[in-house]
């Protein structure tokens, strides 16, 4: 194991040679229970693995989703929960060639070997090593943990991994194809939103959709992710999109990320879908999915023209419903598919965006998704704020 | 009303000035009953109409599944089924420009004006007007008959049309949309079968997969439409053609078709899934369900490779059973769609491949898939034939 240190870090980082750290982590101990500032050790990384040091986090609805345990399969516990941060590299583990001490990155929750089958199809940006996995607690390439803390009982035990990222914590440690290096130029308080929301809601409209200009797009859940689609529409040139959401309140917002009409689902007088298709002279070209709820599921769908319009599922539906359309539903021409970190390759492609971000070129609103922004110490009240839908992203500082 | 006669006729036809012509037909009176020979009176086509003096007619699982009444929706009696056919022009209504008395055509369930905003959209085979439409039991434009008989009462009714073509009887009215002009060199009795299943496994194949060469293919369903597939996938140079069905003499005639490979799913240990899966590293590029069984459905979706598969829906799924994938199974980048006559536009593109079977450039194995021929007044036999999965295609002449 060989830290890549050259004893000066960025930030004030003092280098480690790969010894354990200990440093504050938002530790969650059971389901629904609010998380617990904890010191925890921290690992020094291991092959092909890298620590880094987490200036930035924020905070998203799977993180949300898993903290309450909803789904029994995935729970674990005690676990650092967070996938969307960015920080600087502070040391890196055995065989790791292409990051180093000091780098800036971006925590991917859906890796990139670069090496897989899948990798290099050209055809999907799931990895076979490293790919998203909700059911994964550890590490990929030994299936351990590199974080522990001291029980009530004054046991030290392990802390569960979460979404190959956990980054509600000082230092975590991340395989480095989980790890993005990026242009040092850019803010990183900004690009902490390319973890997750932004890069899978503008990579849902431009990868997955491949919207085009003077198209007509549905939007249902305009949180995040939701106007990060529509974001990622009105740079392709959309000429209308329609946001669906039960809080009107979304419509002001959504309003500065391209959104030209809103539906506002629960006073609706007849199915969304319905509304949709008078508005449209047939419906949409393109419905994203953006709630997790099934019933949302079935009128995004039907929200689509028939003979062309795309459905994108971008929605974590918890629940083991089934898919609420009827196969001979297929034969309308509609098409159904769902999407993963918006079909962005996070190692291959999202420098080339940060540096678009930088130069110009791409425009993507930021400030617009960051309402709040807090210490790290303050999470708990940054995790209500989300679950009363009073907050977009809140960034936390650490 | 303009009949475009000349007097002289192709194949012995005479020409009627457009009168009503008296012949006879296989008559549905109910669901599950044997067709009754009768003779019917078949008007003179209306304004966009060609009547056809039909020369072979073939018969799919299609017309079974409506003879049988499967869904209650779609009983419409007395009807006139059949949807595979080839013919003679035998006069046209008022308006048609395509299309003369003489002409040789095949008829199109699934039609194409040319005009709509779907059939220039480039992007579906759907017509606004002439599409596919499972409810539809008479002529598009005035929603009347064409042809009427006389009833055990003696009182002469409507008899109701099927899938936009009605070939069980020796003259019908078709919508010019849905009658294709090919070359008068093409043997009809082969074409015939351009008119459902070939086009809709083979064009399954090109269009809706776009299967490419190298590529591995799982076909659920050895009929004629998953043999027509399979031939598809062949001329493609695909490596692998997995073919899975429940009767073993299937893979002989597979065989010829391209079929690699077999799996009975009757005798299978396990889910057919898995065994595809470990057949192929990892599952096939491209599955396709021609069973119309639901579980079938799941099980073709999952023979896919995660990352990219894709599975298309071919099979007509009569229970009102909803699609039995789960929302989060999309996220593994297993892609579903449907398929309508093979996304072929029948009017712009059957013509060409036509030629090109004419040509020697495509060697399709019609006559593979013919595996009876029968008079026309022989048609129950030939129902029981393709009940009892005896043939593939049992060609009548009319
Ligand atoms: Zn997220
Ligand atoms: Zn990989
Ligand atoms: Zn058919
Ligand atoms: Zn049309």
């Amino acid at each position: 194991m060989a830290a890549n240190g050259n004893g000066s870090l960025t930030n004030g980082a003092v280098c480690t040679l790969a010894k354990p750290i200990k440093c504050k982590a938002a530790v969650a101990w059971g389901p629904g229970e609010p998380l617990v500032m904890e010191e925890v050790e921290v690992a020094p990384p291991g092959r092909l693995e890298v620590r880094v040091k987490v200036l930035f986090t924020s905070i998203c609805h799977t993180d949300l989703s898993f903290l309450k345990g909803e789904n029994e399969l995935q729970r674990k516990f005690p676990r650092i929960l967070g996938h969307e941060a960015a920080g600087v590299v502070e040391s890196v583990g055995e065989g790791v060639e292409d990051l180093a001490a000091g780098d800036h990155v971006v925590p991917i929750f859906n890796g990139e070997c670069g090496a897989c089958v899948y990798c290099k199809s050209g055809k999907t940006n799931l990895c076979g090593t490293y790919r998203v996995n909700a059911f994964k607690s550890t590490m990929a390439l030994d299936d351990g943990t590199r974080f522990s803390v001291v029980d009530g009982s004054g046991v030290r035990c392990p802390v569960y991994h979460f979404l190959n990222t956990s980054t509600f914590v000082e230092y975590t440690v991340l395989d480095a194809a989980c790890a993005v290096k990026i242009n040092p130029e850019a803010p990183l308080e900004q690009m902490c939103l390319l973890s997750c929301g932004i890069s899978t809601g503008v990579g849902a409209a431009w990868n997955t959709a491949d919207v085009s200009a003077g198209s007509t797009v549905a939007v249902f859940g305009l949180g995040a992710v939701g106007l990060a689609v529509s974001e990622g529409a009105r740079l392709r040139g959309a000429a209308r999109i329609i946001g669906v959401d039960i809080n009107p309140e979304k419509f002001t917002k959504g309003n500065d990320m391209g959104v030209t009409d809103f539906i506002n689902s629960k006073t609706c007088e007849k199915p969304v879908h319905e509304v949709v298709r008078e508005m449209t002279d047939g419906g949409v070209d393109y419905s994203f999915e953006c709630t997790g709820i099934n019933d949302v599921l079935r009128e995004a769908f039907l929200s689509t023209h028939d003979g062309w319009g795309l459905t994108v599922v971008l929605g974590v539906h918890a629940t083991p419903k089934m898919m609420p359309l009827h196969p001979m539903e297929l034969f309308d021409g509609r098409r159904i598919t769902g999407c993963v970190f918006g079909d962005v390759k996070g190692k291959s492609q999202l420098p080339g965006i940060v540096d678009k971000c930088i130069n110009g070129e791409l425009k993507l609103n930021f400030d617009g998704f960051i309402t709040h922004k807090m210490p790290f110490s303050d999470i708990n009240e940054a995790i209500q704020l989300l679950e009363d839908a009073k907050s977009l992203r809140c960034v936390l500082h650490l």
